[in-house]
């Protein structure tokens, strides 16, 4: 919204179903498969994956079956990591889903061959955020816990948050780092890719402004517009994607 | 090379005619032409156009014309800002041909409108970088000077180094604006997005190794050598663009 004010954005958040992070690899592909074909429907121009193990399982094939620029969030955290890396070694945090595809390693020696790779899964995490706990002691002390091996190590400049709810506890991630530790946002690295894209097929908004959001969410649609109430200086339409009630059902 | 290692540079110093900052549009233009087609020769597979004046004159006629990407310094600039500014007020510095051109201002204010920007046209920096002088009382005096107008203002959060010969003096730049001010190279912006471009179209360079950069100068080559082999840990080919000798003479 701050990069590209002119765009519309129809954000669905599977929010029932999330975290995706534990799921397996066919049920990550299910789901987002239900999701991007959820937008579909909404004539949209470019898709962004903004899941880091939903990228990490399905950038490829939906680039192979869609029309559309499709964008995942690792390659922009990936790219943003190289640029300021100055001596190739990068660490990454993500999800048990996320480390395990190994897709950050992949994408940056793809890149640069020389790069050495610490990644490391934090499990307690999206839990952590997920309830709230976003300072205070015990939030510090679960972070400290999750990043000693990094920490340990000590040899790399440069962290990429490999998970969307990591930069809710940037704050949290750079203390317990140093401040010598440069830390990657895949969120706004992707937004900025998003926008080159975009430039790039010449598809920019041009007009003077946008139409009103569109968030649907698939799970509680009280707590989703009190969290984006809270996020957002307007208020934004929030949905509730009733079409998905049967999926999710039987789902769990 | 430290973005795209894997990636073979074919660079084209047009060092004889340097700088293109305070020459025509026409000028530059027919300069840039020459420029490319040489490039093209080589059977190139994207261009870019690591000029901001040249960018401001000439991208959209050379992106209308050339079947390959083709990329200029003021995007990935201007995005960068964008991405890092809080306060939506944007400074830029560059030469009087690319603030004339009004090129910052027009791309930065396509993306977001609401954005206001400062630019400042600063003739001095381009000489005192080609005559070496990188630090030390004169610099800092002239840079503090150059930058007064902008520093009087005292309202941008983000400054955008609009003219290739900067980044030299970046640390000059910053201790001049001060530490809040976030200053960005357009240099490194631009290997990001040219790697996006590349790995966007498939075809990044996959295979173990490149091939030797070769770079061209239609100056003196001695010279150019000398400051390549100080900037390069390993040294590097560079050749005399011979072909263009009768052009700079009629030039002059």
């Amino acid at each position: 919204m701050r990069q590209l004010p002119k765009e519309k954005l129809i954000y669905l958040g599977d929010t029932r179903r999330c975290p995706y992070g534990p799921r397996s690899e066919e049920e990550v592909r299910r789901f987002t498969w239900q999701m991007v074909n959820h937008l579909l429907e909404h004539n949209i121009k470019m898709l962004i994956v903004a899941c880091n193990t939903a990228t990490a399982y399905t950038l490829e094939e939906l680039q192979e079956n869609l029309s559309i620029p499709v964008i995942g969030v690792i390659q922009p955290g990936a790219r943003a990591a190289i640029k300021v890396s100055q001596n190739k070694r990068i660490g990454v945090i993500g999800t048990e889903g996320t480390i395990d595809s190994n897709a950050y390693p992949h994408v940056l020696k793809s890149i640069d061959q020389t790069i050495r790779v610490n990644a490391l899964a934090c499990p307690l995490l999206v839990p952590m955020v997920e309830n709230g706990l976003l300072e205070g002691e015990a939030a510090e002390d679960i972070v400290a816990r999750t990043l000693a091996p990094l920490k340990a190590m000590n040899h790399i400049d440069t962290l990429i948050l490999g998970c969307t709810h990591y930069p809710l506890i940037k704050n949290l991630i750079q203390n317990e780092m140093g401040s010598h530790i440069q830390v990657i946002s895949s969120g706004e690295e992707t937004a900025r890719e998003a926008s080159l894209i975009l430039a790039y097929h010449g598809s920019l908004e041009s007009g003077g402004g946008h139409s009103v959001h569109e968030f649907y969410t698939t799970g509680d649609v009280d707590k989703f517009r009190t969290v984006a109430n809270s996020w957002f200086d307007e208020p934004v339409l929030v949905l509730k994607l009733a079409e998905l009630e049967h999926v999710k059902s039987s789902a769990y």
